[in-house]
């Protein structure tokens, strides 16, 4: 499994998102706490939305932790919605059209969990996949296989409802052959606008996530903690594992729910999967 | 497209195959003169059969003219029968996956050419897969399809029928989504005991094929060539494009054949694909 | 040997200097007319000024032409300063530490060319590098060790003064070894506000260098293309060999001289080594 | 920091050496209980003995946990003395020309440890290599620079004077330099017949090192073990941490010891600096 983190915000170096905080995501490639593997060393992956209509990337196979470009291009990287993403493979190869986030057109995708069984339902799930999108896929991840099926039922038009009817997709797929728990997940979603992040397992017992409190609120409770003063009131992280040890920063997202954060109030709402008809 | 190699024979050095000949495999990653291209830099593999079951493969993405392990590899393993192929990537991503030779049990497959259309035409392909088959692939190239199909249609049971059916499925596909010309293709596998090599495009203009001429023959015409002294008269190359300059060491496959290079007298047959009932 | 391109003027998209022009480096790297090599394939670099107080830089092992990383980063990446550089080994391991363009502080530095006979002089000029300098050098290439000569001998006071004295010190190094023409060089240097070009070799025969022609001028003759109205006048490119094939675009940097890229008038002025005191 | 094994005895697979024990070396690369850092992830290499006149060599670096290529030639290569080394880098760049073992002629040379303050002293200890021998340092690790230092002292006549005499001049040049402790380390040197392991730290307490019981003892108690029928009485392990859990089947190297495993009876012995005249 692996470790991400979500952030939509004023505009930071991508440093200051990676390496700077106390048990960064970058410290986390070496010294998971909560994750399934200690250690996710199997590759990692950047999306940052700018300028330009499509987000960028950079995906790499060498670990985070000691990737000379990765230090690099975060000390002179900055964006307001950053996607990251640091892996532990469950089994398919570690090269970079394995590594997330997944972009399609202006979308970016990451998932920490698994397709359970993925192999025996592999080739149902993507023959459930949109014709036209099929030739796109380029790795061989059920995340990525995730990511299509869920543009193919409406992603890019009903973000919660595309990944629900996915869900339900895959839970059907994996019952038919006989899987107990077809999906564990968590999974982030954005379009450049607004990021969706959703906590769901088949089980009921889902890997964790952690969304940040309102920066006004921590900036009242901590006035000595200088960043606070540059950051808008909007600004908010999303990860698999709290970032360093602030009091009353990080709340965790509740089991099969999903929250949205964008301009205006963000969301928490609840997730359940769309079995097919 | 590529160049390859493939050798049975007395046991050698990978070295005295792929660096120590004039104009040899790894110069033509470089210089490649009958290619479709001059430069052969998007990864290589080499497989070979020893004393285990299966045969070893080492794939990497860089360039082999310039691969220090690949080096010194060939110069510490012995073989007498000796796959190797260098890539120029027609499309699909430059990542060990993609690399020839494939591997499936004992066997051992490495491609030349094109299917032509793929994104068009893969969806079909990958259908027509046995489905137990389906999760071994690994990579995303047309190539390994293209071997998991021969797998499906019978390879390891009689390899020259198989093909003739695999590529037959290729054209008829390719014709109804429209390809004119659906593949081009030389192509090797081996089970270790044997080596098929075929020679074939829908268009009936292939890319280069030649084999070598019998050792004995070699010998007699030229007894000052010392490595001559230690190959059995069976010592047999099949390649893209020759390797040095011998006088008289060359000869063309012809349009539309394969050949079949093992133990007792190897053999020259034509080729025509086999089209789905 | 090489081949590279430095940019300065209006801010513009990497993609737009490295891959859109017609010949353009990223063509170079498989199709080089002019280069000693006809593939430069050994890993490359970028380097670009922005908003940070030092450069970024970004390199790879892999060959420029297909590396999915670079095509993605020079899309998303906007500077008026830019460095870029492909590599074609001549002899020196392909690792990312002697991939150019090198850094120090806020100085970028590459190199077309080499020291000849190298090995046999290496140590001499490692020596003469300024002992708190020399942990810093990370590779192991000619043109890094040149480099940090240069800024052992001044460069970052006066760069014209200290390029000129480091190659004194090659040569002369090199003649007490008895090497014939210890030096081959194009060289450019950058401190964020000026570019320095250098066109040099022992024999008198460099490697070519040209920059282009006032865009200004440019703009007068060729009011049908379309990127010349959005480039200030000042807009400049040094390159190994000219992009596209703009009719009076290109001027050739003559023999042992150097230009000064800057705001205000730039400069072209002739270059001389100074021998060692 | 990192973990090492060297293997002396009957030809046995590497995989058996590296993948099958329990807590094998592999494992370790992710789980180490005994190295200074839980994971050893930045590259890894392996050198072997076989029919040729110098070892083979096969560096990478990616983690060894999830290394295609290592796994698979694992499985293809058999070997009667063989060195492994997973890395756990103490600064210096993650690129094959820092992946252990280091070759220089016949021999091989790994160690786990650290020159301390080496940028400090690094020059120094440069300076004292024989140049002739000084060009061939491809790398950057303090590792390297010490085994050209035993090299330029002696190692191919006389290994434990040699090691003991760069180990005096790496402590001497440490403390001129107010290194408190200049050196930790375990290292493990062979030629091809011998192999020689040395445990050694300027503060008297250094990384762990095991060797394996003789074969006729462990196969006496433990009849049930298989693979201790196919082993040679004389088959030897050495380890930077035991490997599976056999009773009785490893000891610890002493403190500032050294061993010596040939054909014949092995040694341990008393290792002591020797500081330069």
């Amino acid at each position: 499994m692996c470790r991400w983190l979500a952030y939509y915000g004023t505009p930071v170096l991508l440093e200051e998102l990676l390496f700077t905080p106390r048990h960064s995501l970058i410290d986390q490639s070496l010294h998971s706490t909560l994750g399934a593997e200690t250690t996710n060393g199997d590759g990692f992956g950047i999306g940052w939305f700018g300028s330009e209509k499509t987000p960028g990337t950079f995906h790499s196979v060498e670990p985070a932790w000691n990737d000379r470009n990765l230090r690099d291009l975060s000390a002179h990287l900055r964006s307001g919605l950053v996607f990251a993403h640091i892996r532990a493979s469950s089994g398919s190869p570690v090269q970079q059209t394995n590594c997330h986030p997944f972009r399609h057109g202006h979308w970016l995708w990451m998932h920490n969990g698994v397709v359970r069984d993925f192999p025996r339902v592999k080739r149902d799930l993507v023959l459930a996949i949109e014709p036209d999108l099929y030739p796109s896929i380029e790795g061989s991840t059920d995340s990525e296989v995730f990511f299509y099926l869920a543009l193919t039922l409406g992603l890019e038009d009903d973000p919660p409802g595309a990944v629900a009817r996915a869900v339900g997709l895959i839970e059907d797929v994996g019952r038919r052959h006989a899987v107990e728990h077809p999906i564990q997940m968590t999974v982030a979603t954005s379009d450049g606008s607004s990021i969706w992040a959703f906590r769901y397992s088949s089980e009921g017992s889902s890997r964790s996530l952690f969304f940040s409190t309102r920066v006004d609120t921590l900036r009242e409770q901590h006035p000595e903690v200088a960043i606070l003063q540059q950051l808008s009131d909007e600004s908010r992280l999303i990860v698999s594992e709290p970032l360093g040890d602030l009091k009353g920063a990080w709340n965790e997202v509740p089991e099969s729910h999903f929250g949205v954060v964008h301009e205006g109030q963000d969301e928490l709402r609840p997730f359940a999967p769309i079995a097919p008809a």
